[in-house]
Order: structure tokens, then sequence, then C-alpha cells
């Protein structure tokens, strides 16, 4: 049962329905309904399903995403399917010789996205058939998956993945940026402190050999972290790392400067 | 068998390798190489199937794109089926706390794109249990499917189909750099190697305390490396770094003992 709010939810967004031209098998209806609810799409239309609808083997592929199943429509054919709609786009591997925009799936999805006030669909033609030219020639654009050539056999549910997760993404007009710097980055000043003690460590280890090379040596290293984009913590905890690989040695030192002072008995 | 000319290819095209962990059902393994044919991709890893290798069942639902699984090889753990690749990117639903960049499958395959000399990998966790957050730990970089919150079971050959598909798409653009790998990024197993000196010699120092908390410890210092995309040069010096802050201890210690053993005069 799809609930009110869902309803609502996907009239507001826009969303595309899908439109299955003459599907063959029910585990192949359950997966796109599943890739549906993944990215937010509900309205599934079935048009002349070969096995006839509902079919029980569909629901267990869907994993859950049982309300594009239980709200499904079965139409005879592609027209009426169609009928309320405004935007169809039908996806298909290859152009006919239509005369039709030819777009990808995310040209496609942005399409879609810029006129989310009509009512729109997604067409998909059957497993092995494909669609029929006439119901492709009723649709206002082509969408081709740019898929390799020498393998072009694409499941079903998977066509459908593509085009819902483009139409997903096109909602967000400004995806996440690429490289985040993290929550809590450290202040540089705090950056220094750590440098310093790295290096005022590494100097009493005699790591700096020979001296001539010292400063190349630290700007080196200094790349390294400055490139991690460390946090707060994180500089706490390599702080921590070299106390503690380090602080074996001062104790020991201290312990045998002392054992040196005392005078032998 | 994959043809010559189909590893020529793939080799060509810097695609990357997809390594599934733990998968459970040979028809998602068959369906993630039908996936990987149908966008370019060759090379599959498996590590640790769970019910071994090969399974007949697996070659029927790749419909015909045997060559990933004629040749897919089998490890057993995460470390050991990356070790040779110097960009890893984790698909994962969940960022963990791990300071890692966090992409969008578009982003990581551009990523993907602008580093194609180096051998990469993208990689995917079991059905249902997703991937061990120390595995996550050791990759590059988190992808994020931007998924309908209200229902995220995403099918395994999906999650890869998207992915799959957005690496093809992005051969045909020219994406604006953002992401950055160092110049001559190391291999993983090299990384694996340095982070075994750190812990190892932190675990002498008594640095895990309470030994409880070790993983996350572990994790937490390895993301910190993991991150900074480490050069060959850069791991030798941080190795040498660890050598001299804790070698002064254990010669000082080895003096200090032999001293003790000295019977007093």
């Amino acid at each position: 049962m799809v609930s009110k709010a869902k309803a609502d939810y996907r009239q507001a967004m826009g969303a595309p329905c899908v439109i299955l031209d003459r599907p063959q098998l029910a585990e192949n209806i359950g997966a796109v309904a599943r890739v549906m609810a993944n990215f937010g799409l509900e309205d599934l239309r079935l048009v002349a399903p070969r096995d006839g609808w509902p079919q029980p083997r569909a629901w267990p592929s869907a994993s859950g995403a049982d309300w594009p199943l239980d709200n499904a429509r079965v139409f005879a054919s592609v027209p009426a399917a169609v009928a309320d709609l405004k935007l169809v786009f039908a996806t298909t591997a290859r152009n006919r010789g239509l005369a039709l925009p030819v777009m990808n799936p995310r040209q496609g999805a942005e399409a879609l996205t810029r006129n989310a006030d009509l009512p729109s669909g997604l067409l998909f033609g059957a497993e092995r058939a494909g669609l029929e030219t006439e119901d492709v020639a009723i649709t206002q654009g082509l969408i081709t998956i740019p898929i390799d050539p020498r393998f072009k056999s694409l499941n079903l549910a998977q066509a459908v993945a593509l085009n819902a997760y483009e139409w997903r993404m096109a909602q967000d007009a400004a995806p996440p940026a690429d490289f985040r710097p993290p929550s809590r980055p450290v202040a540089q000043q705090e950056l220094f402190g750590f440098y310093d003690h790295l290096e005022h460590e590494l100097d009493d280890a005699g790591f700096f050999h020979p001296p001539a090379k010292k400063p190349s040596m630290v700007r080196n290293l200094r790349v390294i972290f400055a490139r991690a984009g460390l946090t707060e913590q994180e500089v706490r905890t390599l702080r921590g790392v070299i106390t503690a690989l380090s602080k074996g040695r001062g104790r020991v030192l201290a312990k045998l400067a002392a054992r040196k002072s005392d005078p032998p008995s």
C-alpha cells in the first residue's frame, strides 16, 4: 500500500512514472520496483505483462519495495499507458531513423527535471524484443545508454536503475563537494606545534642526516601531514604516537644517566 | 577466456577492477559480471566468496558475459585483493566517521578517469553485511550512492552498474580536477607494510591502551595515512621516522640490559 504521504511526495518532486512494455519475467518486474524505490520513483505501469498480473514471484525480488508493485497498473498498449502523460522518453539501443532527440540517461534526466511540472514517463521495452518502432514514435525523445558495443545485453532492471539514478542525481542541482576537508580541521598553529614536536624528537634521534639536508627533509615530512587534512583529534593522536615511540628512549636515557651519575660502589 | 585484444583494451582505458568482499549469491556475482561487461570493465576479484569459487550458477546470470567470471581471482582478504592497486574507492552507505573524501559515483568515476594511469579498484561489500570499517579505512575514498533514505536496500549488481556506468560516462568527458593523488602513489602492499611497522612499534611502546580500543585506534591511524595519498618515497621516509623514534629506545634498553646483567662490582 502506498501511503498518502508517499504519493504526495512523488507528485511534488515531479518524478517520472516507469512504463514496462510486455515484461516477461516477474523477477525483473520486482527488481524494477526495487530500484524505483531506491531512487524515489513510485508509479509503475505494465503494458500486457506476458504472464499476467499480479505475479507473486515479483514481490520477493522487490526486497521489500512493495508499494510500486501493490499500486502497479496494467494497460493493453503503450498508447493507453502513456495517455495522461505529457513528456515520455523511450529507452532504446537504436534510434530507428526517427527524427527524435537522442539523449543519454543524464540528458534525459535533466530534461525531465527542467520540466518537472509535466506528468512524465520513462518507457522500457521487453527483455529481448525491445520496443516496437511505432511505440517509440509516440514519445518525445530517445534515451540511449552508452553501453559497450561488444556486450549490449543490459538487464531490464539495470536500465531502469541507471535512469532512476540519473533522475535522482538531477534533483540535486548542487551535488555535494568532491573533496571535503575534515569536519573539524585543525588550526594551522596546532599543526605547527605537531611539526615542532616531531622534528624535535627526530633531531634527538639523529634522523636529520646529513644536516645540510634537514630543511628539505622537514619540508617533505610537513607536506605529508599537510596533505592529509588532519583533524584536531588526529593531531593529538599523532602526537601520542611520537611520544609513545620516543618516550621509552627518553625515560631509559634518563635512567641510564642517573645510574651513570651514581658513583660505582 | 579473455582475449588478448580485450585485455589490452582494459589496460589502455585504465578501467578499475571490481572487488567484491564476501559475496553471498552466485547469481549476484554473475549479474555483476554482466554489468561489468556492459560498461567495459573486466577485472573481477572475489574476497572469500561465501560458497567458494567457481560456482556454476554464476554463469547463467551473466547472460554471456563469461570473461569476467572465467578470469575472476579469489583472495583471502580485502588487503590481499587490493595489494597491487594504487587507488581504491569503497562503495558504502555510511561514512563511518572515517575522515576520507566522500564522493558520489560520478565524482568517483571522474577521479578514476583523471588518474587512469594508476591501477585502481572499486570495492563493494557483502549483500547484507556491507564492508568492515577496517577494510574501508585502507581505501583512498568513499563512494556513496545518493539513495532514497526511505528505501536503501540496493542490489549489489545495481551498485556495481551505477559505478561502471559513471566510469563509462566519464570516459567521454573532461571533468575538472579535484581529487588529486600524489604523483607517484605507493602500491597498497607497501602501505600495509608501513602500517605493520608502525603498529608493531606502537604495540611495543604500550601505545594501544586500553587493548579493547586497539582496533579503532589502528583504524584511525590508517585513515590518516591512506588519505594522505603517500608516494613510495614518503613511505620510506615515514618508516625511517618510526625507526629513528623507536630505535634509540631499543639501543638504550639493550645497553641498560647489558649493564644490569653485569654483576655489581
